[in-house]
């Protein structure tokens, strides 16, 4: 059988997961991608650091350059983390006409298109099912299986730790300061939770997502991104009397003119669509395509076994792609068309929290804004609770355009009779 | 752009979506592809017959053998329907060295051992992601996506009509035979249900799944299968009552041994299980692999559309791999290593209903049946409702071997108290 050479550069949790999962189902493996995949050399930062793994000390090596060097090395694997030494690593990569896997979703979001330009010219693919919802074959199943579709549209739950934070604030009315604690206690939020709680984790995954189903880069200062750390548990409250349940979901989606609008930000979800009930540091995505109609797809987002799984599944297509000559690789990863629809023009029904004095006329006058916008309201409650000597008013607003219901909620929050900043969230349409 | 020859087998419902559709999203396709997907010749019964596609006259023939010996034609799709002709069809194509893309799953579970066998020797692929829960890309999942995985087990809704059906009686509290008729109005039901509401079907979809995760075929006679057709309405309700969904669940699954066990039939799924809430004509199939842990696929499982979508997933992998020179197909259907655990020894809880005459005493002389088996009982509700002088009597059995059980169960039925028939089903574990 053919010995594949692989050059892993990273050994944190995902390199060492791919490295032990690699050993423990080598038959397996060979057995059904026909090739034997050997890890033949490991750059690491520090050499001598005690790991949880232990590959022999000679093939272990503090230069990543030495990975590419190598003759005997067929395929990359980069799972460094960062940006500029993993962009440079893939970069080499590329031009020694070497296939590379990562699960680096930031890298891809922010370099994406330079890096698939080069891997373009020199007709080398890159593989990436690890960068989006952990062991979740969706790179896969969105770049092949719906291969013959347009996709009309992508609804996903992305960052497992905020999903996590909203479902036990959900759970237990936790305010969002305590959550992150707890997830942080359990291992489920980093030590600097910044980017899943601020939605850039999740976005970094929706742009992915948007160059496969329309074939060019939304860059990331033209996707929408908010992220869940403002909610607090009376909003969960409000939005569960209303029938439904807040999580950060990511929204990429074609209207009629073939603009693609892409936008990552709490939303509140009716408790019977099935993304409502998607609780804990799962991940899903449901995809529509004008052929296959809607798909679900549902399992662990994170974490080193999942993603492992997926690096493993992207270096059995990396290895047959070198086997054959460089020939098996037909999925093009995209072609270039398609553009982002401003989020002013996106359209969405809306949930918007005031805090105002508790005195008659009050809904009139917000009523009265929205009006004069052409903004409809479909539902009021005005919850039990002082806060301070404010009490909540909240409204769930017909579909409007994000611009135009921004605008209306500056004048809104002008108002003599609004007291905090509004908050102002998506309701899912 | 390079052309790649097809040759369309059948212009039935599904043949004539994948004619349409490549013709409707063919621009998306071949930049995706980076390679044209042209049908160069269709084979049907009636070659004058009118459809709702309109191919031109010239490339319809009545003989399908045409398409084999046409050297213009590279991948092969068979939709025809039936075992025998397919088969024939299959076989010639293999030896012939053009790929086949195939949705035929009665032929795959019942020859499939003979057509991979055959495909292996000729080194060509067989493609079949439209045999297994229409769109959903399943197959390809499990084969590549979770190619670095031991499958742990696989639990499936896996037919559309019976789910339909079990979700109208579950709803409308409808019994078996009106819930049919409804299905069949509907469309959602063949005129004649047989394969659909006895299992088979579903039974079918599942051999072929245990081809992929375990890598041997498992004989029609080797799979346990029980339909929907006994069901009641009181069941369902007593199901309800103790806290489940009942659901045509075909199960995958390996033992401590390296056994495989592979059975289909109603099972009362608990309903916080994610299968409880798959209804109407969904499928779902959650795979639980050493690595990735539980994933959780849905969508439409037939239809027209969804079905389209796999074959043209399939003619796009199909078409790499010609224009690949035949390399790139590495992922090996499957080595041939495992074998079934004998369902009497497959253990599960249960659901038994008795119809029982009224008087004290006869749960004395159920339980202790049971009781001299090993047999425990996890709980006992005695419905209201008489059925003709007897009554209800429907009992939830701990976790114990199917040969066991079902020895219980005829003793129990020979009991004088036991008036009609008992009904056994099992409960997901």
């Amino acid at each position: 059988m053919e010995r594949i050479g692989i050059g892993l550069a990273g050994l944190g949790t995902v390199g060492a997961g791919v490295y032990k999962h690699l050993i423990q189902n080598r038959v397996l493996i060979s057995e059904r991608v026909g090739l034997e995949l050997a890890v033949r050399r490991i750059a690491v930062r520090n050499p001598d650091m005690v790991r949880t793994v232990h590959p022999p000390r000679e093939i272990v090596t503090g230069r990543w350059e030495e990975l590419i060097e190598d003759p005997a090395i067929n395929i990359l694997v980069e799972l460094m983390g960062g940006i500029d030494t993993p962009y440079q690593f893939m970069m080499r990569a590329l031009d020694a006409g070497k296939a590379v896997v990562t699960g680096n979703k930031a890298l891809l979001a922010e370099r994406g298109f330079e890096i698939f330009e080069k891997a373009a010219d020199k007709g080398v693919p890159i593989f990436f099912e690890a960068a989006v919802a952990g062991g979740i074959p969706i790179i896969k199943s969105i770049r092949e299986g719906f291969i013959g579709n347009h996709i009309e549209s992508i609804h996903a739950i992305l960052n497992g730790t905020s999903n996590y934070i909203l479902s036990r604030m959900t759970e237990e009315s936790m305010d969002f300061p305590e959550a992150l604690r707890e997830a942080q206690e359990q291992g489920y939020a980093e030590a600097d939770p910044t980017l899943d709680v601020n939605g850039w984790d999740a976005a970094h995954k929706a742009i992915i997502l948007a160059s496969l189903a329309y074939g060019f880069w939304v860059g990331t200062s033209q996707i929408h991104v908010a992220g869940i750390d403002p909610i607090t548990a009376s909003d969960i409250r409000f939005a569960d009397r209303l029938g439904y349940r807040i999580k950060l979901v990511a929204t990429i989606r074609t209207n009629r003119d073939s603009l693609v609008e892409a936008h990552v930000h709490p939303t509140l979800v009716p408790k019977q669509h099935v993304l409502a009930s998607v609780n804990g540091v799962f991940n899903a995505l449901m995809v529509r395509g004008d052929i296959v109609g809607d798909t679900l797809f549902y399992g662990r987002g994170a974490g080193q076994d999942p993603t492992t799984s997926s690096v493993i599944s992207d270096l059995a297509q990396a290895a047959i792609w070198y086997d054959s000559g460089g020939k098996a690789f037909g999925f093009t990863p995209h072609g270039l068309y398609g553009k982002c629809l401003p989020i002013e023009r996106v359209s969405s029904g809306y949930y918007l929290r005031l805090s105002v004095v508790d005195e008659p006329g009050v809904l009139a006058q917000v009523a009265s804004i929205l009006g004069s916008h052409q903004i409809g309201i479909s539902s009021v409650i005005q919850p039990e609770g002082h806060e301070g000597d404010a009490v909540p008013l909240v409204l769930i607003i017909h579909d409007a355009p994000f611009g135009k219901m921004w605008t209306a909620v500056q004048r809104i929050q002008s108002l003599a009779c609004v007291k905090a900043s509004p908050m102002l969230l998506w309701v899912l349409s």
